[in-house]
């Protein structure tokens, strides 16, 4: 039943307030069973739905995947094996995959519009690409130019201080680090954007798994700095791109 | 010795190239012995000096206070008892004090513009209201209009349906939330533009002192949502000002 | 030695008194060597003795469950493994096995009544579903009828809505989240009946394998909430099934 | 606007769908400025508007209680000091304060009815009594008949059996230890009723402000508890009381 | 050099003190390059040198194990591996397995002696039986003999209870239990005697590996109890057989 | 009713077994209202009823020490003040305080016994007296004799080998330290008696408040130690008691 | 009796060789009842004995100080307050205090002589120097010549480099800082001289007393840091003072 | 483009004062895109850039080996694999591995130059002997001589005396300890030079992955020890060398 035909029938009194509110709701909404799509979280939130693999079996993302490619709708799937992108190619063939952001993408459109600002991507050692590649994946995704700015970690500051530009000229930044967390502080003193920390898990011992740079980046003297988890660049790409698509 | 000085002695050679650069960057700090005033901070980041006041002294408040006010630069003190503000009071006797959120503030110039778009403050209860009033004064404070939408927690969910096109018209939105932090996820999964979450220390027993709130927020289930400290109110407006007046 | 034929030794003075109590106690208390089954149990605590699997091999737990089957004792097994199971099917042949919830389950009689009214389990994600499962299977197992309200987490709060009613007529509401818990708040502010909060490992990073969604659910500011372990769906259907068989 | 108003308003054209649902759920809310009294929460949960004092001035608590007072709402203040409780008496003479709760209460109906079950409040030590008062206080509040089993402690576990068959008749039972928080997992295996486990922060060194007897009732070998909040007598009797009030 | 001349030469003055006290402490240390076997340890402190398998590599345990079994030390192997037991047999023939408690025994002479009075070792449920076991076999490999009081967790008491008598003979009891850890003070309150209690990792989610039974025994309202670390049955049966042995 | 009668109205049958084992045990249960002393504890459990004073109010201290001295029984409150003192004063006029240990005392009989071994308590540093002389008073208060051996930390190791002789003729050790908590596995390494580990809050910063020294004593690398709670020089003194009085 | 006396006595037999040994070792130790004053502690480990006052009460520090005074010692006394100051003036009177460093000092011979090499104390912000300053009085008392670097933090990172020059020409670097505790990493980088870090407690919320910046160090990306304990100047000058001293 | 170049371009005006700057700071860095070889970085601070392997695929470690040996720089690898040494092998024949300390060391030089004095390494027990020789490796390669004291742990702390001499001997002293994380402790209160702590991982249960080491290292009551991060070796030796090269 469409929207229309249940507002009428609202009016017309065959449905009562409170079911013709739920019908409403439930506008978008697909069931699978164990999954559902959420067509138009897109439109409520900024950001389509994106399959989240950790949990979930090869079947099911392939499933997920071959309903979205199906229905008209991009696919992002994020923390993805070799071997899950291997199943999902099967139904999807275009697919493609980025092995270091560990994410698997298909657009139906190839020729997409990019945002005209970018949003810097800034890691600081080697080990912290896989989470900037996700962040970077993800922001354009969702359509926007990225630039990358990596191996820029405080120990050796020289190598920010040669790339700041870069990093000033962007609408918003993501900075990603591991250990002791101080990249975003650094970042922060130097720039009148938003920067957004990604502390990593990278290091070993009293870093806790990420943990130390998680509380190191909430504690940052820099103003202007907000977190997300640790690992988490997917979700530093959402906000970053909200914010970069402001109009 | 001026900027234009200091280059011609360079070229001139009888400064290194060394020297020149330290003197360059030390343009705009003034050394009070205790504390520098960092004149130049809000063109380098967006976000002017503020005056953080526990740990000093009323004594040291009521000095860069003055120094600010003789200086025409405008004057933010925040987590500031009443006490603090009478002894600044006494050197800049237009200051005003808002009791609930802690500030001082004097602007030199009564006339300032205000952004036209909005950041809208959220608040889950009662008790979280000293932090989203600091987040309030703080972004008024740097310029921004802004719109208070408080007691709207997710027991009462119903509370914050009825405000939500409030908050979805903002350009950037501030949720402040103690005990089990879930205020940001709600708001998080109804709205299209950045959240930021502030967790607060109201609560008791397993709320750790905010951490639970914290730990809650850095983990919501909705995209878009980033984290600053406990109580970090200020933070949070920080970063919603660049936001908020990104071109 | 009966129950009578005891009591009977007790007045002639064969059996002290101290003697005669432990005795009395001891019923219903079968000696395997490496675990005993409480089979007075069910009548002691409302809930029946059950095989955690966990820890023990598959040898242990095929010899507990032959002699339950053997006793006439109904069996269920959490947490098991499909190869588990296999073991356990060679003596109990009708064993049956859910392998998302993970359990194995056998009654001896297979027209079993069911309450007239059921507790309703609410599942945030696709990932919380082994824990949700687990509940439905335990708390079916104990004789209750069951409605089960799936991925309607928080960061979409319209699918929540469209199933409320069938939550608010349970008599009892499991509530399983992982992430930032933030569920059972919601929940618990539009309902008038006891929630159960079950906590779930799903997530990564600040989640602290579950620890973010415990602690979250422990400080709920909707009142009537009590929470169970991290993951255990078996707990919180234990509880629920005593509340919904309350006469 | 009352409902009917609002409904015809909403068939006639003049309110819009969402309007109409917003004012609609809008109902029973009504704005103090610092804190609303949400009129409709009895009937939406069971549980009515109480007065968490803490955080809150003198002068607030006063307000809001005069408030309910001249609505006709019953009262219950929890963690209120004696002063506060002078401060109310002064707009509500006949209130009554319980100084171990730390309770104020008052009704505006004396011969109220109360449940013919009841809730038994179980207390390990004496030091439990505040938190364990606050639970029975809270229970009388919302209407059920409660008995008080207090000084029963794993460490002289023969107290407990003294008077374990007044624990067993009760509906539900409320359990309340601090140090170990053992008491649970005794009783538990003792009864086959809901119990509900109450930590509190009586302790010193490694009880952690109660966080070890949080953890330890979690992990209870016991089946049928669930734990809420360190100290959270209320809490527990909200649900205790959802519980003992099921037909 | 033995001790006499080494003291000869001492007095001689062709030693110095200082050399000569070291030389003296010395004695019984043989070195093997990667680890010391320390065979005076058992006159100094009443241990004997125990082989701690972890970390070490097969080769490593039978290395050592040949030496002791030549030198005619005694030999006991903790957390041991069946694999390392078959590289331990190839050189020490009779060498004996428990692979419960996962230890390697073997004793020069078969006829030792027992002390008189018993050391209890309870524990709570299947799932600490490896821990209850190697604190048996270590104790026995001390001398002591031992009474197995197993599976009388605190769900359901009255098994404790029937095992009472057997218990308060001991003259040193210790109790091994996981989740909660409650039986240390139920058991320290029904007995005159020293507990030791040992914590396991028995459990999952919030019994934080361990932690949680830890710090709940150390908060034990009974007194008499002191605790060890998590799963060290070692350690527990080394204290007690210095109990049990005192004259 | 005493025991006799109370065992002949069960053979006589006006008293059922459950009654009468009840009743049984409720012997030596003496109820104050807050607080029941346990007069028979000291038969059940080697240690008497003490009064562990914080949570308690002065007048509650005092009616609970006056009732123990009108019942002939000796008096030991734990962690007390002055101002407590005084108040006990003034109904137990002979009681005696320890400013240092905080400890209150009284016995009926002067010409109490004292055991021939004694127990030696090993203090690390100043700072860590206060405990060490809980554990001193409450050790002689039980009937111990006690040796005293103090400001022996391992940063001056030659200090502890001066004293070390007086500590190995110890029939049991209490070692009690704060910051590191590295003196147990020192003492436990030079001498083959039983070591009680009592961790101090003395230090500061990452000391955690004594957590630190716990962990470390619980982890520490010498057999034959066990640990109490942080500060629980009572604790430690009671199991060291059992000890040191096992014939 | 003096050394030599002993040695003789020892060659003659009137002292074992154990009595010798332990005499020796008391050399230095002078017995105050409370706490021994160790004299030969600057021979043996290059830092004489201070003062460490919290936890001793004003009576304690003064007695010490008069102690030291008259044996000729130097004094140091570290986290004093002022009244604590008044106490030691009334016996030392020509004592100093540094009511930042909250440091009492004072010499004997005011002609020392202080290294030519220099240790750099920096530290990040106001909040920080009651810790720099406990290391710049701590370091100058051991005979250190020092230069202090103050308000140097990361979030204005052109601040350090104008200073940089001063920090490296030091022999070795303190380098103290709150909140994210990035400062060592940078300087770390910047440097080829030792860094010790001392984190401070200087921030809120998730800076955890100081944890998040002891953290955040000890995960520095910089080789050649070490940490110190939270706040704590005092160790951090005594490890720079012994590497400054090294010949 | 050279230095000189670099400087004459901008006196001539060709390059601006900011491009120079970071041209400047550039020198030296390497781009292979996934890792930079920071070839100034021993000018720098004194330590020249290592390959950290874990977190890199064999192929990546042996592509930098490869450029590193090509470019005449040492090669050191840490944390490496055997699988890991026999990729590098393929490319830098002459390259060694050391299992135990898990490094891979190659240098251009054979006949280098080692300091006089020497660092001593200090290790308590055999299961931290990887991480010693990770500190002896590091330590060697940077150019210093080392002795290793291993097998000195405080539970038999005569081994410690026997080899006092050899560790006061030393310029600077590392000492390896996990499980109680106790001789740092005792080894910084017998010397007069500076002690770095390097906490292990080495023990089980509340050994927390080497936390508790850490903490009581941190707490230690021995002035002059500072500490790095867990299983650090080589941190430790960096900052050693550092101190040991020290003029």
């Amino acid at each position: 039943m469409g929207i229309n035909e249940l507002l009428e029938n609202y009016k017309e009194g065959s449905l009562s307030l409170q079911e013709t509110l739920f019908q409403l709701k439930e506008q978008g909404i697909e069931d699978l069973g164990f999954a559902r799509i959420d067509s138009a979280r897109q439109a409520r939130t900024g950001i389509p739905e994106v399959i989240y693999t950790p949990g979930k079996t090869k079947e099911q993302v392939r499933q997920i995947a071959e309903r979205m490619y199906k229905s008209g709708i991009d696919i992002l799937a994020t923390r993805a094996s070799e071997e899950v992108f291997m199943h999902v190619r099967e139904v999807v063939p275009e697919v493609t995959f980025n092995k270091m952001a560990r994410t698997i993408v298909f657009h139906h459109h190839s020729n997409r519009e990019e945002t005209k600002d970018y949003i810097a991507i800034v890691a600081a050692g080697t080990s912290d690409l896989p989470v900037a590649e996700e962040a970077a994946e993800t922001a354009r995704f969702l359509g926007n130019k990225v630039e990358r700015i990596y191996d820029v970690g405080v120990a050796g500051i020289h190598r920010l201080f040669s790339k700041i530009e870069g990093i000033r000229e962007a609408r918003v930044i993501i900075v990603v680090a591991g250990m002791e967390g101080a990249l975003p502080s650094v970042v922060g003193g130097l720039v009148n954007k938003p920067v957004i920390a990604v502390p990593t898990s990278v290091g070993y011992g009293a870093n806790l798994g990420g943990i130390t740079a998680l509380l190191a980046m909430l504690n940052s003297c820099a103003a202007g700095i907000s977190v997300v988890n640790i690992d988490n660049g997917f979700g530093a790409a959402c906000q970053a791109s909200l914010i970069n698509q402001l109009k």
